[in-house]
């Protein structure tokens, strides 16, 4: 797909898109989605030209059942030539089920909100930051190769404490690259960021964390999403997590927006010329899959609606009705 | 309210929202609000804290019934002290009526699109430009003191033409300021943009248009709008029109998304710490009666869902429900 106009000089010709809907979007339903249909979402994805994909995360079956499965589909995306799959794991217990199942990635989050992180883990942040530490010595001392990226969530403020003091965040990144972690990103885990917040916020951290910091973890639950992506964006970062039809909303807050959705994601990037390799029509019929499945749950995403633009369809496509 | 983070240096410290969700937004939905409502909605808007209101346009009752009552609501918010009313004139007639009738403001619209001009008025944009003329100079001969606003739509790109040349937008900008128009807007009539087109095109624009370029219309149709606010807004563009509820689809796209929603938006600045004198809670108080109004209507935005973030809520509310 060409864009419209070309990318502005300064833009980065590539993106990622991390699908973190098996996880981060699929924890937040109440349902279980059946292990066959993730398997079939996690070949569409791959298929649609997805080589990041969160396929669940090693937690107690009986805290978060809809994950249960996550053993099998870690295996089966191990199976997909050139996929980078990735599990969350909340200690040590989880790191070494995802180092003995040889994940790509391993993310560990740590929340800066201090409220939080005791309501979720009932562990202070620098607890938290003491687990990654033995995680990381573990990850050493068992010559593993899962890399480990520490997502910094309520990063951007907290429906428990409300605001999150920027400092804070800084001191936990510092703590966190110090512990020999290998990678950290920042998480708009409530939807409380904004652009102006996003752009200060990394303007504070990157000096530190480098190229380190790659990725930028925001929700759409106030509508921000996208432009905190773009925000983001023009700070120099490229990897951004994203579920398929926008689902992982906060459980307490029933149909409220969740993850940016991918889908609109990858179109905001092919409209700025800005590659992901991600085929846009490929993840609109998969998103459509998708809400077959979840029929009933509160889906979200504005693309699917409207379709491409004219400007941006594949040759031979027929456009959307005109508006004229 | 106070923003999570004090706003940038270079950030503006007041923005404009103007409510055009009476005019674009009513006139995309085939019924007809009663205007009993519409005087319901104005009254509120305005104890909401918005004073400039697009209450409906001069187009002939069997083109649009939707807004036949138009002079009744302009001469209602005339009533209220300090309200800028503005009215939608197609055509020479149009404007006749909107100076007759004292509006503070008559928009007209000039579509960048030669298809989209041809199809909508039957007439080019170069024809359009000399209308506008005419009305320039009818106001001159008529000295009356209503504003005149262009606004060029389709000017990120059209579903019949697809792109739109930006010289060529460039093109007509100067020519409706040379005929003497008083201001002029930049509107993505069908949803086309992403943040990079936006700053291109008025990084190209404002220097021939100066402070005389003051208004972006966008629609969310594609997701990406209030992205396309954020970027306009560091381009210095500091007056935005929106529709509450995020009504004003497309009516060949049923369910699409329409302009950016004005809470979504009064959220995005009221966050960064940018003045815009409305009052959320009251803005989704009135999206609730709006809602009932239009009662089986698709509407959009996010913020109603979620509720304000802890960290804006006005002293003594209850803040919404952990995600922890």
């Amino acid at each position: 797909m060409s864009p419209s106009y070309p990318a502005p000089a300064g833009w980065p010709a590539h993106a990622t898109i991390r699908e973190v809907g098996l996880r981060d979007g699929l924890q937040s339903l109440a349902r279980v989605l059946p292990t066959e249909h993730k398997l079939q979402w996690i070949q569409a994805a791959y298929d649609a030209g997805q080589r990041e994909i969160e396929v669940g995360s090693f937690v107690p079956a009986r805290l978060l059942p809809q994950l249960a499965d996550t053993a099998e589909l870690l295996a089966f995306a191990k199976t997909l030539p050139g996929l980078v799959a990735s599990v969350l794991v909340p200690n040590l217990k989880g790191a070494q089920r995802a180092m003995e199942c040889e994940a790509e990635l391993m993310l560990l989050p740590l929340s800066a909100s201090h409220a939080h992180s005791l309501a979720n883990l009932r562990k202070t942040p620098d607890d938290v930051g003491a687990d990654i530490a033995r995680i990381v010595q573990a990850r050493e001392s068992s010559g593993s190769r899962t890399v480990i990226e520490v997502g910094i969530s309520t990063a951007f403020g907290c429906t428990l404490q409300g605001r999150v003091e920027p400092a804070e965040v800084l001191r936990l990144v510092r703590a966190v690259l110090d512990a020999g972690a290998d990678r950290v990103g920042l998480a708009d885990t409530v939807g409380y960021a904004d652009p102006a917040m996003v752009q200060s916020l990394f303007a504070l951290v990157l000096p530190v964390a480098g190229d380190k910091l790659n990725c930028g973890h925001f929700h759409d639950t106030r509508g921000l999403g996208l432009a905190n992506v773009f925000a983001a964006l023009q700070m120099g970062v490229t990897r951004f997590d994203a579920c398929l039809a926008g689902i992982g909303g906060c459980p307490h807050a029933p149909g409220a927006s969740g993850n940016v959705s991918t889908e609109d994601l990858a179109y905001l990037f092919a409209s700025m010329g800005i590659a992901t390799g991600q085929d846009i029509p490929a993840l609109l019929a998969l998103r459509e899959r998708v809400a077959s499945w979840l029929d009933g749950e509160t889906l979200h995403g504005t693309l699917w609606r409207a379709g491409l633009p004219r400007t941006l369809l594949p040759a031979g496509t027929v456009p959307e009705a005109s508006c004229a």
